[in-house]
């Protein structure tokens, strides 16, 4: 089985368990309902859920108990897009090719689907009974941390505080790697626990993820740079014209290639201990770093 | 002691924890740990968190040791102030008797403060040691779920869609049940967890705090209709400018306080099963019956 097969059967297994999973309870809830999976089941690359869930695959965990894991994720994932596409915020129109939340529902219900989600993922982390208490709490812990104050929202409150101020390269790491970094750390550290990881197992599979946060965030201000509303289903050319500092301001597109390419060496390095099981994690690092959306 | 004091007490213990939680990791993150503070440390009734502690004490628990769950109470308390005030809900300009987060710090720096505070209370509710992980992952479970899109956010939701619309007084119970009435039944189900409680006790507290949040929505309704900005630190008469259905607009002034006065009695007599032990939560009931703000 090729790589881009196993992403796509992840993907579809995900949307499947998404779209199932937002019921409303009453009819005064209908429209909130709506407005969380209207954003929920808009597609999207699952690349959060689908690396908690091909980790959980190469460590011999049945990962298919872990759906709802791998769901709370996605739900942080999309409050964090609502959010930032609010009119306050980036004041974006499209988002996964589609008019944004606050287009189609308001921005009042749009902050609200958007609070829905997040405060439903950490419902989600702790309803279900197969996971024990300690595994469940721990669970909690690693996802709000990377989810906070010190993890993406401090992220993107250094993002909206940097517009029209150089940053340099070490200062836009750190915001990276708490913006975009720490929900791509934190799935696979997710999976580490759930899987009774070895210590040494644990930090390989963590180099391994802050190296491919890193990259996936590259290549995002490469695409930024260089692609098109049509291809990427969202405005392109916006960090320019916010005057931010990004790898591609201060190293050039050229620079910001060759250290994608960098970081995408290490993260395969990372993996090297687990041979030839990491196969499908290995085959995710080209894929992001040659993604076109 | 009378029960004054002891609201007192609590409320300075509260303002105390709170003021030490919130430290900003990096320099990068200041102004975001600078807006959660000021509204998490602006004062308030801290209520939630108080009747959460008031039940352990009752409980015979030492309830010194449960700060951090009583922060986390009131750190999701304030990030739905925070929210509602925003200028695509509400947009009110005074909380608390000050301006009003995003009037100090703009819209997407308090956006991201109550996102901030929302999930912080997660990383609170699951970092300590001395709760069980099967405690930490039931109360991580009640508190989302108060929170979330079956509970506050649903009840918020549904309110900014019964703006302009007449709603019976069954459809209030049930916003309110969500909006007002899941965040205080929560911590006192918090509260019952932690101290082991039998069912018996658990379902008396639960009816005490059911009764307890629709009295504090009444009350909430009254004040609107009769108070000023100098008295409550908000703007009063909001739910007739925006022509909402509330208990003083179905039932009259009188009607409202007659009802207020039935919950009040009933949440009395749900606690009788606890005799004179239940002597703070006894006086909590009057003091927010009569409560100015």
């Amino acid at each position: 089985m090729n790589v881009q097969n196993v992403l796509k059967e992840k993907q579809k297994i995900i949307n499947e368990h998404l779209s199932a999973l937002l019921v409303s309870d009453s009819p005064s809830h209908h429209t909130l309902y709506q407005a969380m999976n209207y954003s929920l089941l808009a597609g999207g690359k699952r690349i959060r859920p689908t690396l908690f869930l091909l980790v959980l695959d190469m460590l011999g965990v049945n990962s298919s108990l872990y759906l709802d894991i791998a769901c709370a994720i996605e739900c942080i994932h999309t409050y964090s897009l609502i959010h930032d596409d609010l009119p306050c915020m980036d004041n974006d129109d499209y988002r996964r090719g589609r008019l944004t939340n606050h287009k189609v529902f308001g921005p009042a219900m749009a902050t609200l689907a958007g609070d829905g989600l997040l405060t439903y993922a950490f419902e989600l982390l702790t309803s279900g009974s197969q996971i024990s208490p300690i595994k469940q709490s721990r669970l909690v812990y690693i996802l709000a941390k990377a989810a906070g104050p010190s993890g993406m929202v401090g992220g993107q409150a250094q993002d909206i505080e940097s517009e029209n101020r150089k940053q340099t390269v070490e200062e836009l790491k750190f915001m990276d790697s708490c913006k975009t970094g720490c929900m791509l750390t934190s799935p696979v550290d997710m999976a580490s626990v759930l899987a009774d990881c070895e210590k040494t197992e644990y930090d390989a599979l963590h180099s391994f993820s802050v190296h491919l946060g890193l990259l996936f965030q590259i290549t995002d201000d490469l695409l930024d740079a260089t692609s098109s509303l049509e291809t990427m289903g969202k405005k392109a050319g916006q960090d320019e014209k916010l005057d931010k500092s990004t790898y591609v301001s201060e190293l050039g597109i050229d620079g910001a290639r060759q250290m994608a390419e960098k970081e995408a060496s290490a993260a395969v390095e990372a993996l090297n201990i687990f041979g030839e099981k990491a196969w499908a994690l290995q085959g995710l690092i080209p894929y992001i770093l040659n993604r076109k959306k």
